[in-house]
């Protein structure tokens, strides 16, 4: 079992204790991106796994290849080239101020220069089972579309499957039409065995009608051929806050006991619940097995900081048994 | 439109995370005061303001006038004389457990040192709409005392508009009777056009009679001939904390609605409260956008860490349209 | 008045903010254990404490007897042999993620290693009113419970009160039958006046039957002759935790209030607990005052970083004045 | 008097302590460049400052202005475009291992993208007596080219005294010809007055033969009708590092005397040592104090972390009058 | 080309700064020992490690697996067992003050407790080239030896090179006779291709005469019939520092120029010159060039922060390309 | 044998790393003063100490006395009055960058205004049998001579030996005459029997001719009948620095060899070379190795951050025999 991840590697920068940007003159470093998040994760749940993607050729790619093996995952499949990393700074949020994400220019990254015939995508399918492409390379830049297309249609052909996360953001795509990016994510939901997204990336990018739940997912599946659709979302009572997440297959909407959520740093969220539904799939758990483990896992990514989940899976199983009661671990 | 603000600046050692003094050796330094505060809030808010204060004529007081520009306040009226400053030590507090402050000796500072002769009053005030004065000067030396008088006095000729915060401390003023600190409030209370302070300023300091808040404060603003008198305040519900402020104008009483409060670091909610209030005066808001925007100011301030407001007028309209709701800001 | 413990001395190394051991190359280190937790907070009480001891014969051992005096606990009778110290990561929780301990060994450390003629147990005893024993000594080595059993006899003979806290765990007696252990207790239970303990420990390591507390509480101080037995737990109402004490004496159980709790770091809360009886029972104070002041002391230790309880009778006096309600203290 | 820049502001990230980037997760942040190290450098001897350039319009521009405040430079003619600010890391050197600096791209920052409409070179310039341009604006974009083109005529043609400093990097300029390069820094330094540079620029760049420092200095400074032409530079005396300084003016060279060296930091030399020739001019003082001067501001700024020079007048007559001797101040 | 090392894991606890272990609660946590420094420098060369060792079964173990995969090891044969990790605190030097190393316990860690049966010797050592074998396990427990004795029997007789590093300490070996640990090592020695030690090792621990270097290096060679004898040695000329290597194969004697050193950490000197060595066996450089290779390699480490070399070997010919002229790197 | 000191203890804030005070907002706090110091040498060295002494009334108080402390010195004397505490800034230097202090205003603080009825003389000096007065309180206030007037000749008069240290500053008599100073030393004088200064103490303050030093000290002895009169000097040859030390007694002048010395932090050098002095009377060693052990306690001290030797015999001995060469220690 082993899941490949093509990805955009990013810097965070995160200002300590609770200060904000202005305050400090420090920050903590950390590597990140939706690929990473999801690997990390998946690593750190015991099954091999490996990024492609590219990273400048200095030291800084290097401290980053180090990262990434850090949190479990091969860089085999890593390529140095360029000289720029994207980047982002992150002040926490307390209370009712937000956390609050200032991005760097990602254009002129590795990454983002390197185009399909940079990467030698027969190598990196070797003896993989599963797929993971983010939607946010939809967005970028021609190079980095022609490889989520070219990959999505191989791993396909190879029978591998493939999981497609719609991150879709609005901010990434000023100079985008609606219907050019409408048109992108469709030509790859083709390909996609497991997708990952919301009910707004289905009525707001897709065209699909303001259904119920249920009939929504059902017609966006079946229209694509895909056989999961999964998706999360926090959920405000009286002042506390909860998580919950679905999953739609073969007609049927398969939903999570909401979580209380304290949150200390939210981003990741989405790739935590990722990681525990693609184990939940691996494993062959039930569907309401595998929807507690990846709210488990998401909730307590929420209420650590970092993007990247580095739960092992007796950690998510002590959190349902205890349920959710924070008891000391001695 | 310019302001101007009188107050002495103090050093601030913070203990990190949220250890005690006793359990630390580190601290983390900043620059604060009530004027300080009020001026690097309003700097944030767009407006041109400068501080009349004295410094050591040292490397700390030059380190503590580079805080001031990087707060954006003008150190143009910043004297350099004597060798010290006043500051204080802060520990955080947690749940049940208080926020701390113990402070060091100011009397010896170059700010009380100073008298009126030491500053060129009427340079300083050349340009300036607004001028601030803190009444914690009345309860320090006779040398602050002296600038008070003649500053409020020379304002208010040139038909400067004067604030005055009572900002009046019992700890302050152990060498003192009631019938001398009421008398010299009295006295810049004259001159005093925008007033900020508490019904127990009026009741405990000036004896007025316990009456209700509207016939209290209508009151006060028309003995002394006073344009605005703001304030807040603090309630509980349940076990959550709420803020709240009003404004008196023209024998009109208005409050704003309270807003959820979850404590970081409480120091300069007041401070905070004001610089909105004189944004809403300089904007010529309405009163209740005056008092959301002034409360939404000092809510933000008490879930930050440091005394000094460094929101922007969109950092608070973005928090006002959430309704307080804390969502990721990308 | 003089306190006397006899206790393993550990290093807890904390990783700071809220990160995971595998987020952070920093630990901050504090020496900590359950006596050096009892007498750092008798000593903060105002009175003279010691603790008898054994450190690594190096830099550490010497590092770890200056922590000691730090917090106020005499280091007379602190030995310097061997060259191990036990230690423990502590990471925080935050949510409903739990704060989480990895131990490293102890059994090779300078204390665990010593026996009961390394000490000179007269000379430490000269002047001591109280002498407390953690249960812990129990558990790890032959030489540590040579120094339990002669300790308690001799303090014992000699009318010092003899305070014992059950401490059991599980955890650190893999090697050990329930037999064993229940009778080096029972043993040690003889000589104790004054005994910490919860519910569990009688039921479920001294095999009592299912009573009610009061009951059950009665039998066990009639069938061992202890003068007091007090404990505490932690309760949940909704989602807000309480915290609430108890102490039996001559056939009577005295509870305290519950107190509110925003956990931090809850180690070290039942010594908290401990020392505020003990300080109770020296001043002679009703059952309930010393509870509320025990219950008080732990509350605010658990809403504070790191294991030993540093404040004042003025600090906890403060809090049970302003009925736990947070006021910024100047 | 009053000193205007145009120049690039930076991000520098510096790991701490003496780490590797690759041992770090920490960084520290400052706000550097040739123009803010030049301008916080004049602006603590005194003068006023202030720079002309692009910031990022979000949270990270903000928090890089309030440290140009901090600085002492004005940003009265900062504008906010774009969203994205160049950044470098710096890893300080030990011994034989040499520091090191790793660039993120700047080509897409909102300084490189800005282009002469985007600036209101009229409105800068008004009370400005010198005016500092960096060459590194002929390496970046054709905006930041025709930005340097313009300003220079224009404030040639006011009157105002242009300071050039070639500051020339080949790894800047992969994709230039040399002779494309060489036309661009003929052109500018047709309006200099000032400039600083190296015996390497006039050979390599300009392609001046091979003559003796005094006459190729001196034939430079006719051609190009220049009054001051100023550099330094470092020399090895058995395992010693010294710093000197040269000027010429006139068809005369006048030589500093060397001072030794113990790098701490070596970036911004060339900066402390150009404030230091400004300060000379501007105060009129002979050749060789001008020169003792900005060499010993140099080597402080060499011997303290970070790029930007921050003393005073007394801080670097203190150091010549002690002849380079460490003494302790109080 | 792949590289496996058998030693034991430590947890290094460095003192920030330079401030001595009492002066700081604050340490730096590194994954260091002698097959780590060796594996992680050698992956820094490019050449695939991996590390057959033993960590804790618990979340220490899994944060030193990600640094030992952060520094390019596999830890694929790592396994996880027992509850404890040697550690050691480092306390940095400066002038004439020492460095400063202090030991806890590591009999009791994992590695230590785990003997030859509880490894798949076997499988680690498919498609190994080179094995590298720490002396010190020679000195820990029977269950260390057992692992030595079995794995370089088995290497030599699956003909992979074995590399032995004496590393021997007196103070490890206080129970043990001089003439067991002699005999423990001819018995390795007798399976060892590549062996790295001193001159002290030969004449101290193994009884060889006092013989020149040339002569001595010889026979011990011929003895054993051992291919290469490497060593590394610091020397004072004035108050300089400098540093030398020295290999011996076939008879013939070759030793490196000396480098001028400073000092910043000097632990790890010798497994960075033994990385360089067999990196140089690996390339079949010249022995001129191995030792320049090898002790540059030491050199720069020596003058890094803590034990592992994380160079590169383009690092390493920039600083013998610049003949350890330490010049700015951009 | 116990040494009591009467002297101000100053919190030292400390600007990390190399860092100036304007490019921090982090500093480290220690607890020092030439009594602190010399009396955490001592205790170090393994004698009982305490200091005479008076802090805040507060929580930073009660901090300040948990480092003495932690320093091994007793706080049994140590009174809790008024509310200020002494302090400075301190940043370090580098290479020609000279090491600076900064004092804030130390004659309001509770030491500097409490007078001799504030103190239980007797009762401090019960089993006392070396006294220790720092100079420094003769220039405070007339509140600290009355204390250092009494107590030495309480101390005198009860054969208690009385050691005073010069610590003459002409910063801290600005508003002192030159006779009014020299009278006030005169007058001590007459009670010392152990006396640190230099040269410069006896010509500038007590107007003694330019004699030889043999012949100076000799006359200085001998005027005012002082056993011992010791100081020490740094010198420079080449780019290097040495540290040395004399002792005078009974008409003899006994001076050390020179060391090496590579400043990082020379602050308290004075004191540590005292506490060697001290020692060696204690010990009643030769005066050449009582020498060679205070210089070494002082080069030591000079090459570690903070104010305050903290190194044991053993320390001081290794360097003693290694020769200064600095090996390191495991």
């Amino acid at each position: 079992m082993k899941i490949l991840a093509f990805g955009e590697v990013l810097l965070r920068l995160t200002v300590p204790e609770q200060l904000l940007l202005e305050q400090s003159d420090v920050v903590r470093m950390s590597t990140v991106g939706t690929g990473v998040n999801l690997l990390g994760s998946l690593a750190h749940f015991g099954y091999p796994t490996a990024i492609m993607t590219k990273l400048p050729a200095n030291h800084l790619g290097l401290k980053v290849a180090a990262d990434l093996r850090r949190l479990g995952i091969s860089d085999e499949f890593v390529g140095y080239t360029g000289g720029h990393l994207g980047s982002f700074f992150v002040e926490l949020g307390h209370g009712s101020r937000p956390e609050r994400v200032t991005y760097q220019d990602r254009l002129a990254s590795s990454f983002c220069q390197a185009d399909v015939s940079d990467y030698d995508l027969e190598a990196a399918l070797v003896g993989v089972d599963y797929v993971h492409i983010c939607g946010i390379a939809l967005s970028l830049t021609d190079q980095t579309r022609s490889v989520v297309t070219r990959l999505s249609e191989l791993a396909h052909a190879k029978g591998i499957t493939v999981c497609f996360d719609f991150n879709y953001r609005m901010s990434l795509n000023a100079g985008n039409t609606h219907a050019t990016m409408k048109a992108r994510y469709q030509q790859v939901l083709q390909q996609a065995d497991v997708v990952f997204g919301s009910r707004r990336d289905l009525t707001d990018l897709l065209d699909y009608p303001d259904l119920p739940d249920a009939e929504l997912f059902a017609q966006f599946t079946n229209d694509f051929n895909i056989s999961y659709f999964a998706g999360s979302r926090r959920t405000f009572e009286a002042h506390d806050k909860y998580f919950q997440g679905f999953i739609m297959h073969d007609g049927e909407l398969y939903q999570s006991k909401p979580r209380e959520l304290k949150i200390l740093d939210r981003i990741g969220s989405g790739d935590a619940f990722a990681s525990g539904i693609i184990t939940g799939l691996i494993e062959q758990w039930t569907f309401d097995k595998t929807l507690e483990f990846a709210v488990a896992n998401s909730v307590l990514t929420q209420e650590t900081l970092n993007d990247t989940p580095i739960f092992d899976k007796a950690d998510i199983f002590r959190y349902l048994d205890s349920d959710g009661k924070n008891e000391l671990i001695r």
